[in-house]
């Protein structure tokens, strides 16, 4: 099929009950839910939808963004509004644009930006257990700070990567590693031009074992240079994540 | 037995898996489960632990407020211990404390304060979707604005009861009926010295078909002098409303 026309999907979910952005073979997969609402604009035709990031188990997305190739003729907002009505109040379609004929979501992003949101108050509320890890123990946010600034620009991270993950090419550069205070919460906000699987939940892992006073906040270039798994922290866990916006070249 | 000691506990829950507060038969209820995670700390003695409000069903709370008599040595602090390490994620004690003995939190509540949240963007963020109703069309806030001070005052509220109740003393008085803009929802907050059953959920549902041009936001002292259910608007959904906080004299 010679590509008619590309539309730019965002969606905001919450990942708590599905098996991670990409389909899988024996478990729910938000790409799944999404390509099935999908099909009833193309008579039942599958359609493959491809995501920017391929989000894990467990993890939502505020601005995840998607591109599919199309040859119908309904409009962009006639195509939001027969997703949003078609798929479950956990995802939500906040936009569909027109791009490029030929766009593709995960080939073109130029950047990415996640949160990890640490609940740190001493009870960790009901409304944010789902989307927050509980971390009630004192942390020495002074270390952490400084441990974050040793992970700012270009570096290998392969000691960030999940163990077993077939990449070779582990350089990625982070533009920003930051610790925000939100209300009872610390927020880890990371933008880096490209993301290694369990990367940000490493980061995360590891900055807690600082602020712990588990590591030396100055053990990062180390871990760095180690190029191995186990010199990094343990991996957060995935409910904490979020999968805040995804960056493209301004022409695209 | 002779009153010891009384325990204030305050309690946040989302009450989207649960019956309600108050026990019941054949549905699970959040006092039950608080109850059945507080036996663990009497030896497994079976203690009334009384609300101060009735939330319904799918109805959650940031700080209801509840009152339990017991006769052990327990410190408060070991008590929110025990329970938050009991009871499931979506319930959780955020303080207990000493009270005055025979302290009794539904009885000698003098008011409370209730938040029901309407989701008015576009789209509901899946993040909304169990706290919040989404009102996606245009409201006129002007006239809703004008709706709540007509509830403001003493008034009988008997219009505003869900219908089959048998309460028959239905006079109450709100000191505050306020619509709030939040971010990309719209607040109801209400404060009076008591509530009867769905009497939030009416004014919500009420001042929503105002802000339809429905009503007229004039039509209030009408809707008040008919005491009749079907005078009001329709009940909003359960899951918007939140207990925000319960009053109590100074002394207790």
């Amino acid at each position: 099929m010679s590509v008619v026309r590309t539309l730019r999907l965002t969606l905001a979910y919450d990942g708590t009950d599905y098996a991670g952005w990409q389909r899988q073979q024996n478990a729910l997969a938000i790409q799944q839910v999404v390509e099935e609402a999908f099909a009833e604009l193309t008579d039942g035709v599958p359609t493959t939808i491809a995501g920017a990031g391929r989000t894990d188990a467990g993890v939502h997305a505020l601005a995840q963004v998607a591109s599919v190739h199309v040859d119908f003729a309904h409009s962009c907002y006639g195509v939001k509004h027969a997703l949003n009505t078609r798929l479950p109040p956990s995802i939500r379609v906040t936009s569909v644009d027109e791009a490029t004929p030929g766009f593709h979501a995960q080939f073109e992003a130029t950047g990415k930006c996640y949160r990890y949101r640490l609940a740190t108050a001493p009870v960790q509320m009901p409304f944010a257990f789902r989307y927050s890890w509980h971390v009630p123990w004192p942390l020495d946010l002074a270390a952490m700070h400084r441990a974050a600034t040793h992970l700012v620009g270009t570096h290998d991270f392969a000691s960030f990567q999940a163990s077993g993950t077939p990449i070779t090419e582990t350089v990625r550069t982070m533009h920003r590693v930051a610790l925000v205070t939100h209300d009872d919460e610390l927020w880890l906000e990371v933008e880096g031009d490209g993301f290694l699987r369990h990367m940000v939940r490493t980061i995360a892992g590891t900055l807690v074992e600082v602020g712990s006073k588990h590591r030396d906040a100055d053990s990062i270039p180390a871990i760095l240079n180690a190029r191995r798994r186990d010199a990094a922290g343990k991996t957060a866990p995935a409910k904490g994540l979020t999968l805040v916006s995804v960056r493209y070249a301004a022409t695209r």
